[in-house]
């Protein structure tokens, strides 16, 4: 496995591969690695020739009062569980390979980025498309892997990839727990030992409303009102947002019909925690 | 050569191409093709193996009061153009295939497409950004060429190219015009015979202004207000804008040095035609 830096080397190494035929599966992350990552990555080397992972904390997809500073960084580590999990190359890049003093272009997308974690994070998503815009044009993958942990991000690179023509199957892979349910995340690592007691309650809630919808409730009101009674049962919880949404258009539904997607974002302490279940009908 | 409706086809013929280790140019149109784009069709074929040309006429680039519906259009004779030129493929999408009804991406910048032409024509450059990537994503071209009379186009795509990592060489190709020195464009179909004679003016004031500059003249006010004066003479005509800039940043200057871009927007009666050059110093 090789850890690269620049484009160039990225470039030259996937189009040698290409020579050969051999399909490239991608990871993108923002590194520290966790047991959802490497979930993504064992699936893209048993899928795959060949396997690149990014790391890079992409500071276009931060808002200006968020956690770009402190994000957890390891790359150390991140070497062990890429080697691990089959990866070839981990792109590494610097901020400065990726954006250019005057850059000035930008991906974005209205609709699906406007509801979710778009209302609290109106620039995150511009961040996200437009990045990996930019890093499948490095990699030029067959096939890119993201966490369904991340549902809206998924649904808006899938939505990404067929309008601009992007020449790359995406694939959604499901959310990694902790034994106790907690969906895996790098900032889990923020969590004091009561408060990652605390984050519990986002799977049991999204839990407890998946039951209540399963014995045929279909109000969204009545499933919102359900998860926000259990999450205010912790006291450490403070809600951003439940929302009840079609799975692909990511709008608000009053029904449960087709697919919906049940996500929420919770502030535990001053650490904002997402979660959810999709629901097929 | 020939002419492919389907994004499919497109990429099928382009892969087999590519497994060749041919090398493919591209020319992106809006069809009713004049000896402009034939200049790029012809240098795109002595550069590469295989040429495609794109004609869509891109609703996303037009304003809601633009001459979208009475764009000129004639497969037949583009054809003919696109054949003598060496041409493989002439690309020739309907509406449908390039937006999806629930198409909701976009592609813009931030700075250059602000001034010149993005002040009259506000979501102007978002369309055509949009559309260009689709269209490098879909042909994949080595090379792709564009016209200097779409100065800030040009500018424009390759800001582009570079900030979104397209593996691309994007080549400006000189201004073509008329014996009179007018700009060819598929626009000036729209002229009655006496607006033919009067666009001349556009060509006729920047050719005073570049033997101003070469004589010595370095403010950037003298030369606009001598361009200004020149197109005033001609009653058909009025300006929509005249413009000093950066030949990268497409920043206004107000000393002419390093590399500008001199360039004018006229309506001779409903038509707004455009015309520039550029001088380094």
């Amino acid at each position: 496995m090789k850890v690269l830096n620049t484009i160039n080397e990225v470039r030259n190494l996937v189009k040698e591969w290409k020579t050969q035929a051999l399909k490239i599966g991608f990871v993108p992350t923002m590194g520290y690695l966790h047991e959802g990552h490497e979930s993504l990555l064992k699936r893209a080397s048993q899928e795959n020739d060949r396997v690149v992972v990014s790391i890079f904390v992409n500071p276009m997809q931060f808002g200006p009062k968020e956690d770009l500073s402190t994000y957890p960084r390891d790359l150390e580590r991140d070497s062990v569980v890429c080697e691990r999990a089959g990866a070839n190359i981990i792109f590494h890049p610097t901020n400065e390979e990726i954006y250019f003093d005057d850059f000035s272009s930008f991906v974005d997308m209205n609709g699906l980025t406007s509801g979710l974690c778009g209302k609290s994070r109106p620039t995150h998503f511009r961040g996200v498309c437009t990045v990996v815009t930019k890093l499948f044009n490095i990699v030029t993958p067959d096939r890119a892997y993201f966490g369904e942990k991340d549902a809206q991000q998924l649904a808006i690179i899938k939505r990404l990839v067929r309008d601009l023509n992007i020449d790359v199957e995406v694939i959604g892979c499901p959310i990694v727990r902790e034994e106790d349910g907690l969906a895996k995340s790098s900032r889990n690592t923020y969590l004091s030992e009561e408060e990652r007691d605390a984050a519990t309650i986002l799977n049991k809630a999204l839990t407890l409303a998946k039951s209540k919808i399963q014995d045929g409730e279909r109000k969204a009101e009545n499933i919102i009102k359900i998860i926000e009674n259990k999450i205010d049962e912790e006291k450490l919880a403070k809600i951003d947002y439940i929302e009840v949404v079609d799975s692909f258009s990511m709008e608000n539904v009053k029904e449960i019909s087709k697919s919906v997607l049940v996500a929420v974002a919770v502030f535990i302490g001053k650490t904002r925690l997402i979660d959810n279940f999709t629901y097929e009908l």
